[in-house]
C-alpha cells in the first residue's frame, strides 16, 4: 500500500483522481487546504478520518506529513510504448540512487512540458512514497517509465526518431549553442558519476553546462531545470 | 565543532584550505579520491586516522560518508560589505527551511558565477553540516551572508545600486523576456509559500518561470538553476 503525505501530494493525488482507500487528518490539524482536502475527498467518496497525530508520524514515517496522510494503491510504472514517440521531450536518468532526487527531477521535468521521465531498473531509486512526496504531486500526471536495460532503450527511442543528447561535465558543445532537434531526449548521470560510457555512446551529442566557480558538477535536479528550462525557451521563441 | 562527512565536501574543504582539526577514514576503505584526501591533508598537516567505520557513522549522523569524517571549525558567516557591491550577482533567499535546498542553492549560486547567498537570520535553516554536505563543496567558496532583516539588506542593496529582481509565481514578466540589470540580485521564497508580501514591494521586478503541467512550482534550488543560468547565457552572449 502506497502511503502519500503532506497536503501537497494528497491534495494532487486528489485532484489526479488517483484511487485513495483513505486519508488520515490530525486531530486538531485545520486550514483552508487541509478543508479544499476534505472536500475534495467526499467528492470522491473517499473515507476521511480524525486521528492522533502519533498514528499520522508512524504511517508517514515522519512527523512531516503537515496533518495529512493519505493511502492508496501503490504508483504504477507505465510502458515506453505508452510515452513514445507521442512524447516531444522525455527525461532518461542513468541510475539516480537518490529519492529527493528522483522526485525533484520529476517535478522538474513535468514543470518543463516533457512527457515522461525514463529510470533504470537496477542500481537505481524507483517510485517509492519519498520520491512521491519530493516529486510534488508531479507523480500523479508524469508518467515513469522502468527500463530494463536503459542502453536498449535509448536504441529503441533513437529508432523511434528521437535525437539523444547527454549531459556530461566533459560534453563538446555547450547546452546554451546547440539547435535541439524534436522529438529530444535528454540523458542525465546519477549523484557522483555521471552518465555510465556505454551511455554515452548511445547519445548523439554529449552536452555540457559551463561552470563557474569551482565545483564541477550540478545537483542533478537542478542540472535537469537548467537544460529542460533551456530547451522550452527555445520552443516558446 | 563542525563535521564534513563524505569525498567531495572533505576534499573541497582541504583543497579551499578550510581550518580542519582531523580527517578520519574507515579501516578498509581505498580508492583514489581518498588517496587524494590523505595526501592533501598530510601536505596541510591536517591529522589522519583510520578508525572502525561504526565511529565513522555515529559522528557524520549517517552511514553515506563514503569512508571519511573531518572535523573542523564551524563555518563563519560574511559581512554583506565584504560581497557588495563587488559581486555582480546575489541569491537572497527569503525564508529557506530546508538544508537540503539550502545546500543545493549555495552549490548552484557558485555554479552560476554568483559572489554570495544572503539568508535570514529568523524563521530559516543555518549552516550545518547537512547544508555543508549538500552544498557539494560551495561552501568553501561562496560566502554566506546571515541578514537580520531581510528588507532592510534588500534597501541597502538597492542604495548600492543592485536591481532587485524577485522570483513569484504570479510575476508579470517572464524570468526569459527580462534585460537584466547588472549588478543584479535574485529573491527567492522558501518552501511552500514564496515570497512575503513586504519582500515583494521591495523587489524592482517580480520575475515568473512559465511552467507546464499541472504543478504551479519548482523546488527552490531547481527555480535558482533556471534563472540563474540564464542570466549566465545573457553575460556570455
Amino acid at each position: 500500500m502506497a502511503i502519500l503525505s503532506g497536503i501537497n501530494p494528497v491534495l494532487e493525488g486528489l485532484k489526479a483522481g488517483r484511487p485513495l482507500d483513505r486519508i488520515l487528518i490530525a486531530k486538531g490539524a485545520a486550514g483552508p487546504r487541509l478543508q479544499e482536502i476534505i472536500d475534495l475527498a467526499r467528492r470522491a467518496s473517499v473515507s476521511v478520518r480524525f486521528e492522533e497525530r502519533g498514528g499520522l508520524d508512524r504511517l508517514a514515517g515522519t512527523p512531516a506529513h503537515q496533518g495529512v496522510v493519505a493511502m492508496g494503491a501503490p504508483q504504477r510504472y507505465s510502458e515506453l510504448d505508452d510515452v513514445a514517440p507521442a512524447a516531444q521531450l522525455l527525461v532518461v536518468l542513468d541510475g539516480v540512487e537518490d529519492p529527493h532526487n528522483l522526485g525533484a527531477v520529476i517535478r522538474t521535468a513535468h514543470a518543463a512540458g516533457a512527457g515522461a521521465v525514463v529510470i533504470p531498473e537496477r542500481r537505481a531509486v524507483g517510485l517509492t512514497d519519498v520520491v512521491a512526496k519530493a516529486a510534488a504531486g508531479a507523480l500523479e500526471y508524469l508518467p515513469v517509465v522502468r527500463a530494463t536495460n536503459i542502453n536498449r532503450t535509448l536504441e529503441q527511442l533513437k529508432e523511434m526518431g528521437y535525437w539523444i543528447y547527454g549531459l556530461d561535465e566533459r560534453g563538446g558543445q555547450l547546452y546554451t549553442e546547440i539547435e535541439y532537434t524534436q522529438p529530444t531526449v535528454f540523458v542525465m548521470g546519477g549523484e557522483g558519476h555521471g552518465l555510465h560510457e556505454l551511455v554515452k555512446k548511445h547519445c548523439d551529442v554529449l552536452v555540457r553546462i559551463p561552470m563557474a566557480g569551482a565545483i564541477a558538477s550540478l545537483n542533478v535536479s537542478v542540472a535537469a531545470g537548467v537544460v529542460l528550462f533551456e530547451w522550452r525557451r527555445r520552443q516558446a521563441k
